[in-house]
């Protein structure tokens, strides 16, 4: 271990933590396990004594070549990734695989499905819906628009077209804070494609019920930067081929994502978050960690007639918490005491108002024990 | 300042640089300055006080509003970018420019002409040519591929089509080794478009004759993962508007480049670095210091039978140095030799064999000295 990676002597000590870091509930990019920070503060300046940091090296050369390497074992073993399977690191953020999906999975004459259950499964829809002549048309299957978005459709609410080239959802709804606890039904045979981006490897996952899971990796994977595609070999098949290169999947499927310089550094953070992740008990464990964090504050919020959830009971994400208190301005002094308080980024989006607590993989429990004590410390004062 | 930031006891000394570290020959990723690698150290942990490191921050909170404005606000002091001019952090490295281009500006019935100088230049034009029936044509004004890319065309050699929509071109050839000291003619008024990814703002450049400069920020300018791209205002709005909003530039002008979460750790770094050469001098400073530093190796390839340049003199790059020596054998005996005397990413690319140096902005001279005095003694013991 070098010098560098020496903890850090606390500037100011933050009155949550005790250290002079805060308690972080930024909905993503969100916080990294501080395991991994330490050990990127030591590989910047020379990984694996090598002499060179990890921003330095070649992507084509031997360190560069274990690390990617390393990552897609990592990655397959946690999920038990079947070997018919391919993980791609992408870039463009999850907001890039709105076209490309339509690219290459919905040509001229197809019909590509799409659930909407929230801003971006929305986005996605809306550029699927303009992708123009050249290409085949985008079909609306579901949405939970009219209830703001704070359900999830059951499978008959879904109306699927007559033959999809694929069905779309987003399986974790950052901004409302809703989650799918169960894969939508589809018809036999159809590619599932699933924007996993803000709960993705929060539990175990069944990656053979789909064709495609994606996941901007920001919320609990590694830093903003690089899109996690695990796809399935024969949806890369069906992909178009008139399309530019860099568009198509294909391209990305020799020597580990490599056709151009990728993002290094991005995918080396994952490589970590996913070592960090394997020895921490897996995805079984996150999930029993995650579920017991969630459930911290949404007791204080059903314990309460103060507080109101945004979601469905049902529907509750385990990563996004979505509440508000009685009225708005509340809700800003409930934020600003927060964050006097130690823990930053509780401000709910404008789709919803009031309050979001994002509590990807890393968020540790005893920031969730201090936001429900604070919660109820803040409802005694101003309930 | 924390601890963590803190200078690495070095693990293993290396014979060249005396400290932990290697001179990092690296066509790119290439290596960073010393100073930024210490912040980062420092900023992955918590950055500016927030308690919250640069991997973790909202890329909509305040920390990074400021780190992106003071980002663009330095790029546009070094080079004095004109008003009219947007900077843009976009992905998919230099090569997702392949598409982008010909998609915004080469519309059906139009001709986009490119001159070809080497692998990159060559990339791009296979990429526009095969864009296919709902776009315009490629037409090649210049190659240099008869005499393997060692020379830059001259005005003359350069044959435009008839009314070309744009002139694409490459200002530095990383694998050849050469470079671009004029810019080309093109005629009156038709926008003039160049990837600089391997020499941007190694000198000064005036931006003003070009209706769009971009470059992957991996080899002068920071990490991989985020791409540089200067256009001025009238070009954008030319773009298509008919193609998905991601592939558009003018999505990226609101906002910093941020219609999706973009590459944060990627374009901080890139801030850094702007910081680091403004401080150095600037452009002018940065064009001194690495004119010394390519005629310490060149002086040694002029003055000596054994090694050969592959560039010629006129058009030899100041950021990658090809030579080789008498034979194949002799050229990896010097990488490996190198390697064990602490120089480190020697050997060439297989476009041209032999050896490259490349020695960007961060580079130091020492490395150049240390190169040139190693060469020195290698055609004494071999030649």
């Amino acid at each position: 271990m070098l010098a560098s990676a020496a903890p850090a002597a606390p500037s100011t000590k933050n009155p949550a933590t005790g250290t002079d870091r805060v308690f972080n509930f930024s909905a993503g990019p969100g916080c990294l396990p501080e395991d991994v920070l330490r050990q990127v503060q030591q590989d910047v300046w020379n990984i694996a004594g090598s002499g060179i940091g990890i921003l330095e090296h070649s992507h084509r050369g031997k360190v560069v070549d274990k690390i990617f390497e390393e990552c897609e074992a990592d990655i397959r073993k946690l999920a038990n990734i079947p070997a018919n399977y391919r993980i791609l690191y992408l870039t463009g953020g999850a907001s890039a695989q709105n076209h490309m999906i339509p690219m290459n999975f919905m040509p001229k004459g197809s019909t590509g499905d799409y659930i909407v259950t929230g801003h971006w499964s929305q986005k996605t829809f809306d550029q699927a819906a303009k992708m123009g002549p050249n290409f085949g048309t985008a079909h609306l299957a579901a949405t939970t628009k009219d209830q703001n978005h704070s359900y999830i459709p059951a499978d008959d609410q879904i109306k699927y077209s007559a033959s999809p080239a694929f069905v779309h959802y987003c399986s974790n709804n950052t901004l409302y804070g809703t989650e799918w606890f169960r894969i939508p039904a589809v018809p036999a045979g159809v590619p599932l494609i699933c924007d996993a981006s803000s709960h993705f490897y929060s539990r175990p996952i069944d990656i053979s019920k789909f064709a495609m899971v994606y996941a901007g990796a920001q919320k609990n994977m590694g830093p903003a930067g690089v899109t996690l595609c695990i796809i399935r070999d024969d949806l890369i098949e069906k992909g178009a081929k008139d399309i530019p290169e860099l568009l198509q999947y294909r391209t990305f499927v020799p020597e580990f994502s490599r056709p151009n310089t990728p993002p290094v550094f991005a995918v080396y953070v994952m490589g970590l978050v996913a070592k960090w992740i394997a020895r921490s008990g897996g995805l079984a464990a996150m999930q029993k960690h995650n579920e017991a964090k969630a459930k911290l504050v949404y007791d204080v919020i059903d314990g309460s007639k103060f507080y109101k959830g945004h979601a469905r009971p049902e529907a509750r994400s385990l990563m996004n918490l979505t509440f508000r208190t009685p009225n708005e301005k509340l809700d800003d002094l409930f934020v600003s005491e927060a964050k006097k308080a130690g823990m930053d980024g509780l401000k709910g989006h404008r789709a919803t108002g009031g309050m979001r607590a994002s509590i990807y993989n890393a968020f540790p429990k005893a920031g969730c024990e201090a936001l429900a004590a604070f919660m109820r410390e803040f409802e005694k004062k101003n309930g």
